[in-house]
């Protein structure tokens, strides 16, 4: 129990990431100094962005360095504190990355009281909810009667926009990765429709799906999903993009046929606003109003969302690699916990064992 | 005198459109009936957006049937009236299109006077400087020492752009198609600096004249500009787009490889807005407040246009191609005038002549 497990950055991935990209360490446990805490990771947020962060190209945030522990935000229990504000036990939301222990000095913690689970803080009262509700109401702002279309439907994102799409009075209409999701989406999360991407005659569903045309399309993809959208877009439509996830494991520029002179010509002849986000601009503006609303749906019983947990730090590489393909279903987490301790590798190679595939369990 | 001349479109073009798309033709001068005014048009406005008009794509406005008049914004001289509020001599901006008289019920007609020139309301007093100005100010809003690029600089909205973002203490960059027209917008326009699209090292030299990046930038071209303006765009920046001349002429998507995928990525990462325009939907509540800032601008000598007059209005499909082809040089207009009237076509085949080359001039 003295030990802190960590998933470091060992390579660049080029393309989609693989198992090799990642690398288990050992450390000793470290120790709290005066005005630290010591935090032990319960849940791991598992999200796109973190692709973006694995990279080196320029981007928003610095690149993870080589050997360095993975990002990611994290529900994490105060395990010792020499921190006045903090006590043993205390659940906070804090950015722990990819390991079981991790210190802090208390700056970037969030204490978190009253929530029916946990996880609910790395997913509707978090990151995902936030960002759903700042780029749908902030940029997308839809109008009751008007047709909303959003991409990844059934992920953490996604499933959120539809949801307070519903509560604003639009059309919701879904996109989703095969039939099980689509099902989801209709009966669980109540969007009007949820096309499959898969299918292929799916443009023409998207199509029949929205007799009025598009108003608000939020995009988190690219790909081929855009493709069918952009000729749906009314006049005056708005494109929050807050990624396009399609596209983070191409190195180069997409193949095939240039899609930026039809984009152009589309968004003057119909007046389209695109407009992308990083949400970590507007915590200081938005989560306060955003965390009233949401907690107060919470209360109502008017959102929900679908966890994907995975069980097991080791596990969170295959996890991302999924995610990445969307083969998560729901908002994807790590349940790192007290019980997740990883056994004392037993002997010094093993300490930075390569995994090697999603079923590589570091567990034997 | 007693012959209307005009030109219609003969065919819709594919790709870049040729003189025998275009038909000169004569007809009987039309008489105006009770409530209507016979209009001999003085100056014909030429406009990127024609070529939109030209194709039966679905745009915003209905394509030009074959055989119909070609569109086109006008200064015109009140011939004949039978309308209370119009006299002989009045001049007027109007909608005539490439003939040299018209008939109106006066609804479309703007009484012009006191005009140092009459063009200047089909280009600083009229659409171009208005999508100069709401497109800069409404949409990209540029900051006291910000940086704002202006594509097409030389041109009838682009030289509009940057001399109104001088004036709200903007630097302006602006990008030209050769030395001469460099020239012109940095000595007489007064920007900051203006780069040569052509230049081999153009990329490169736009970099270095926006040593802080760029912050807005005034889109109306696309293709190889676009590519060397995205990765300066800083975070936040905002790109108004009234066009994309680039493409116009392309029917399919464009070649080469996929820009879209790069540009989704940096919308998110630099939080980037993009929004396409039509300005002819903004008259009603813009076109007072900039009729005015514009006066007073050009009162005090804070903004100039340089005009490229073409004679004639047999001229006028030359000029439209040329104006397609970035070899216009400030705003393109045909004086059309009373004295450009053509020559009665001396035998029946003459009065439905293909225009064949630029240099296929009608008048013998």
């Amino acid at each position: 129990m003295d030990k802190n497990h960590r998933i470091v950055l060992a390579a660049r991935p080029e393309g989609a990431p693989r198992m090799g990209d990642f690398r288990l360490e050992e450390q000793d446990k470290p120790a709290p100094q005066h005005g630290q805490v010591l935090l032990r990771t319960l849940y791991l947020s598992l999200d796109p962005y973190m692709r973006g962060r694995m990279s080196d190209a320029k981007s928003y945030a610095p690149p993870i360095p080589l050997g360095e522990v993975m990002v990611g935000g994290t529900v994490s229990e105060v395990a010792e504190s020499a921190h006045p504000d903090f006590r043993p036990g205390d659940l906070v939301l804090a950015n722990a990355g990819w390991q079981t222990y991790a210190l802090s000095d208390g700056s970037d913690l969030t204490p978190l009281a009253g929530l029916p689970r946990p996880s609910l803080a790395l997913s509707l009262l978090g990151m995902p909810g936030f960002t759903a509700w700042h780029g749908l109401l902030k940029i997308g702002d839809p109008q009751p009667g008007e047709t909303v279309v959003v991409a990844a439907a059934s992920g953490a994102v996604g499933s959120v926009v539809g949801q307070i799409a519903k509560i604003k009075g639009a059309r919701a209409i879904g996109i989703a990765g095969g039939p099980e999701k689509c099902r989801y989406v209709v009966e669980e999360l109540g969007f009007d429709a949820c096309l499959d991407r898969h299918d292929t005659d799916f443009a023409r569903k998207l199509a029949e799906a929205c007799p009025q045309g598009i108003d608000v399309y939020f995009e988190s993809v690219g790909g081929e999903v855009f493709d069918a959208v952009l000729p749906l877009l009314n006049d005056g439509a708005r494109v929050p993009v807050c990624g396009s996830i399609a596209h983070y494991n191409e190195s180069e520029g997409g193949q095939g046929k240039d899609r930026l002179p039809a984009l152009l010509s589309a968004l003057v002849f119909r007046r389209i606003r695109i407009q992308g986000f990083i949400i970590l601009d507007h915590y200081a503006e938005g989560f306060e109003p955003f965390r009233q609303d949401m907690s107060r749906w919470l209360r109502e019983g008017k959102v929900t969302l679908r966890e994907d947990v995975i069980e097991g730090l080791e596990n969170a590489p295959a996890g991302l690699i999924g995610l990445l393909e969307g083969k998560n279903f729901g908002k994807a987490v790590v349940r790192v916990g007290e019980k997740a301790q990883l056994p004392k590798a037993n002997n010094a190679s093993a300490k930075k064992r390569k995994l090697r595939s999603p079923n590589d369990s570091l567990i034997n």
